[in-house]
């Protein structure tokens, strides 16, 4: 029988310790993590994205600092911003919500982005010394991904994940971060040929291509760990990479969408503020 | 049946190339493409590729700048003499032999060399751009194995390649690579469990490991192209990762070592010293 991954309970345990690392901060008479957090215009879910991490952030004991900029601002006032953020000593991460409006460069601004205070690892920097050494900073959800297969199976090591989608904000990352548990990696795309045989083949399948209820049974060998991260809008309703009631005949455990990897994110969002912070203080 | 692929031939090609487009900048009245190499003490191998690597950027017209120190030089020395070759208009590219002594640490200098001279890929913002972005500079050993690949098989889109090895020099740029190339790619390692049945799934086989004959025909699936990437010393002679003769019963098509992909690496360098040289230029 399959049963579905509880992301909830695993996010609640992870904030616990990270309520815990700041409350001791505090009694030491150290400053509070900061977030600094830049929106750009209007867009509605980035709004949204932004409001909710004020809220578990402060929860938790943190402070955010909203700094909101019209959508006709010039990329230069963006990357002066940034870089007064990246020179301020109160503010531990820099997060910049994307999308941008069109006339400023993504790449420039993920350039200007101190590599030390980058909280989801957008500077090349931070995904090169992700990929060659120990260090670097994963952004939020390849990592929460991590998080959920090793609290869900344990020891990885050995195992083989296959990963559909190569993008820079999931994918990519993803590859090193399973590389780090030693895990055995293929990443599938929209090019991959047989597809489904080479889903199959995998003990653990993640899912991350935005494409609402195309990953069937056909997709997932038996018993396989299947993660979705997909998120679409599909009659109104945000929808994942799976179709649950299809995958759960042959998976053993499975996230759902919403409620599975989304419910994790903002807190590893925090947890990696507080590992800058530790950072930027010894 | 099975062939060995003829690398020298693709050497022989690339080598041409080169030529006309040094023998261009000449004819414009420009400046030489000029790489920098530091040895530091006198590691044979070291001293060997240097040696290589001057006689055959010579062959193609252009100057190689030889600098040695001695095996007790300080970091801070090195790092000075890297932070000059960076300021030098007159330098291209700038490789530092690795391994160094061990009171250097080989990250602080690969961080050091300015990412548009890295001719090799090893400062960490060169690895973070060829995995998020179309730039980036890559290794010449992987970027050597794309090429024998994209000669011998002409499309690569959406074949399944199997990286066995997982090293910052080899294995991990060659994903970004052949993601490029929109192949669907494995990455296995040391821990991976039924290596021999994952392996065989690959309609290319890549073996980057540094294990003397260990691939044979049980490895290989039937028609696969198989590369061989390894070097290892056996009985005073340089061997690869390949039983050739166990492989041949079942790919399509090899190389050898020595006289495989060895054979390219140098010219790819040269390659990439002139795409340095021409960014400078505009």
């Amino acid at each position: 029988m399959s049963e579905i991954i509880n992301v909830s309970a695993i996010a609640k345990v992870e904030k616990e310790k990270i309520r815990k690392r700041i409350e001791s901060f505090r009694s030491n008479g150290k400053a509070t993590p900061t977030l600094a957090t830049v929106l750009v215009g209007e867009d509605p879910g980035s709004v949204y994205y932004m409001d909710m991490q004020k809220k578990v952030l402060e929860s938790l004991g943190g402070t955010m600092l909203k700094l909101t900029l019209t959508e006709d601002v010039s990329e230069q006032e963006l990357l002066s911003t940034i870089g007064d953020l990246n020179n301020d000593d109160k503010v531990h991460g820099i997060m910049i919500l994307f999308p941008l409006p069109k006339h400023i460069d993504e790449h420039k601004v993920a350039m200007k982005i101190s590599p030390s205070k980058d909280i989801d690892g957008v500077n090349p920097m931070n995904i090169g010394l992700l990929a060659s050494t120990s260090g670097g900073i994963a952004p939020c959800t390849p990592s929460s991904v991590v998080e959920i297969l090793k609290d869900t199976l344990g020891e990885l090591k050995g195992k083989h994940a296959v990963i559909i989608g190569r993008s820079n904000i999931v994918g990519k990352p993803l590859i090193q971060l399973l590389l780090r548990e030693h895990m055995t990696v293929t990443v599938c795309h929209s090019r991959t040929r047989d597809l489904k045989e080479v889903a199959r083949s995998g003990e653990v399948l993640i899912s991350a291509m935005g494409r609402p209820k195309m990953i069937t049974e056909e997709y997932v060998g038996d018993g396989a760990v299947v993660i979705d991260v997909g998120t679409s809008e599909l009659d109104g309703k945000i929808t994942g990479d799976c179709d649950l009631e299809s995958v759960m005949k042959k998976a053993s455990l499975v996230t759902k969408v919403p409620g599975g990897v989304g419910t994790l994110t903002t807190t590893i969002l925090m947890r990696t503020l507080v590992d800058l912070y530790e950072k930027s203080e010894s």
